[in-house]
């Protein structure tokens, strides 16, 4: 088989076979095909694109250079393109295990402008988040769930290709990313996977069409491997909870767990009654039951939260003292410059200047540099009103602090506000 | 400037800025563009294309790479994109210098399936292709005309481009190729260039729609440099002449000049009418009567293509004993399986048939491998006449010869043989 005339059936925009892809893959991974060949190729694909046949055989051939792991007992995963205060999982995983489900996640880093669920599990002192396969196989089956860094050892080829994609500007196209994801998730062993595929301004996918699209193709992959796939297509134009930054997302979290009203419950609620109705194959309404139920007893799932991070190692102080997550070095306040109704919070524009803060305080003490949000979509606020409280180490000058004005709107009339969730994916034909 | 947001910015189908593609050519014969970055920008550029200013840009970035010649006097040059039996060179070369005007040629080996005019001089034992600059500009003006080889210092970031181009298949795009052979053409200094742009079987651009592309391109590449350039599209489904593989082609050449019809003569004739009128500022007619007259003296252009060839050290007895170039080992015939008309001769068909007979052949032999056709289009031919006469070193099957019975079809009507201009491109808008 010769790259050239794989390179060149993509660039005449035909579908590539299934050996093709895996003969790709492979000779890529093993040096043979050139990494200005795979290039050549990504970019190819890129533009004129790849359908759901050649995205699920481009997930399996990734997912054929790494180990794929595998459980006695049934995995429930829930995945998120990344959005900006959301920490979701945190929420979620306790919920899940307190159902008598039983919950594996390999999680990452912060990408981009968002958070990862690693970075906010870092919070807590001594988190092991590289425990062996026995470890992570024992506290899932003892506790109901385990949040681990991702295994060096899953789907080597998604890495390489991945490094070689942040080079050479092909990231942005939809069946790649699809596969990426897929490949590493499908390596996971779950039985039954939710992904949460965000769309809007603190997003990857920047609106709805390319969110669909995203999570058709990834629903489709993940059932013709026989995985349970279903997609939720959520709103990420406004931060999901008030607090951005690693610290004050776990403050959110506790927040939202304890019973205050956000997206970020909202949401973790729904993503629950759909793992819960995947996995128990029952109607929407008797899951929704069960979880509104948990729901009702924050104490038992702080308890259950306690009880996963105490058997990674993890230091649970934070837990009890939520506001001692708050410890930064400085405070400021952005105020309002007029009276009105808040109408828009730029999710982005936030995550950015959370970024700034973050760059400024060093590796140390990245993770305590935040803002909570005083505000929320159509809350009046007088000249003058506390926006923004922001908690960072370095100094910021008053234009620095003004800077973040931009991503709050304030305008003469309310606004309606769009629904959280746009659309549930279930399958794909 | 970050190569990440040009190379997004082609696959977006933007358009590049000036400085941007200067940058990159630069940068990358720098070293500082890796070769991955490169091949993902290549294959965006060959998906969404360049219009006539980014493929200006390219061409003078890369030509600003290398060298680029000056004389003191005005230099014509011609450049085909590749035929089979185009030794149009050889003839035109001498008529030109006949006729008054100064042809200055850096010429290739074959590509591909066409042979190129280094391989029909390297017929001629001992000619110099690689004569310092001072004796090329002294061979022009004592003799009229120099052929050698492609200077190593011009257009650098051409050659690192292409070599990547032929591993990464990108080669095919026609703003690429435009880029490719101008930014060479306009290194070699000419005044006044024609090209001879070919489309067909046995061409580079197989229609005419995309030869045309091409030609406007270069056309337009050419104007915007300041040489005034034009191109002429002929018709490549036939082999222009009887011989194919170098030795022939310089029969055919020679037959040519002495009277013998043939595409090649009438194009010969025709492309240096066109580079007189150029010249000259001229009606067609004019420029027309001056090229008959000096083709009405075969002796002289023998005289003066033997000048040139003494010029470059080579030995010219092949000019006085044609009839010698003819001296391959062994030989065979095609013979026809019906009688009827000629009505298709493939130009690729009898080429790659050369190639297997050069590859048998080896190096030190190469050249002396080829056939002679016995009929051309509306041939009338009875079962078992000779169509191929095949001259080889090597042994062939009598399957081996048959299998080039599919390149000459026969069939029991004439055909109306298509004009072999298709058009002139003298300007583009």
């Amino acid at each position: 088989m010769l790259i050239y005339e794989i390179i060149d059936k993509k660039r005449r925009n035909e579908k590539l076979l299934k050996k093709e892809i895996e003969w790709v893959v492979e000779n890529y991974v093993s040096g043979n095909v050139l990494e200005e060949q795979m290039s050549s190729l990504l970019m190819a694909i890129c533009i004129n694109g790849m359908d759901f046949k050649e995205a699920y055989y481009l997930t399996k051939a990734m997912q054929a250079t790494g180990k794929t792991y595998s459980f006695d007992f049934d995995i429930v995963d829930k995945h998120s393109t990344g959005g900006v205060s959301d920490s979701t999982t945190l929420i979620l995983t306790p919920i899940l295990a307190l159902a008598g489900l039983k919950v594996a996640k390999m999680s990452g880093r912060s990408l981009g402008t968002t958070g990862g669920t690693i970075d906010k599990l870092s919070v807590f002192d001594n988190y092991k988040f590289n425990v062996e396969e026995d470890e992570f196989k024992k506290i899932i089956q003892t506790v109901g769930a385990s949040i681990i860094s991702q295994k060096n050892d899953i789907a080597l080829g998604d890495k390489k290709i991945y490094a070689l994609r942040d080079k050479t500007a092909t990231v942005k196209s939809i069946p790649l990313i699809a596969s990426s994801i897929m490949s590493k998730k499908l390596a996971c062993g779950a039985k039954v996977l939710l992904l949460d595929v965000k769309y809007g301004k603190g997003a990857l996918m920047k609106n709805k069409k390319d969110a669909l699209e995203l999570a058709k193709t990834m629903v489709k992959i993940g059932n013709m491997n026989g995985t349970k796939t279903w997609a939720v297509l959520t709103n990420m134009n406004t931060p999901l909870a008030d607090g951005v930054g690693s610290a004050m997302e776990v403050y959110s979290a506790i927040d939202a767990i304890n019973g205050k009203k956000s997206y970020l419950r909202e949401i973790s609620a729904e993503l629950a009654t759909y793992l819960y109705q995947m996995s128990k194959n029952c109607s929407y309404l008797s899951a929704k039951k069960v979880i509104s139920q948990i729901l009702k007893n924050p104490n038992a799932i702080m308890a259950k939260l306690q009880e996963m991070i105490s058997a990674h190692g993890g230091n649970c102080e934070y837990l009890m003292h939520p506001e001692n997550l708050i410890n930064a070095k400085n405070y400021y306040e952005l105020k309002a410059s007029k009276e009105g109704f808040v109408t828009e919070i730029d999710a982005l524009d936030v995550a950015r200047f959370v970024m700034l803060l973050e760059d400024r305080a060093g590796v140390e003490r990245k993770l305590f540099q935040g803002v909570l949000l005083n505000v929320a979509l159509n809350t009046k606020v007088s000249k003058g009103d506390t926006l923004v409280k922001i908690y960072c180490d370095g100094e910021l000058t008053d234009d620095e602090v003004a800077s973040l004005e931009k991503a709050i709107i304030i305008s003469p009339n309310k606004i309606n506000i769009e629904p959280l969730i746009y659309k549930v994916v279930r399958s794909v034909k």
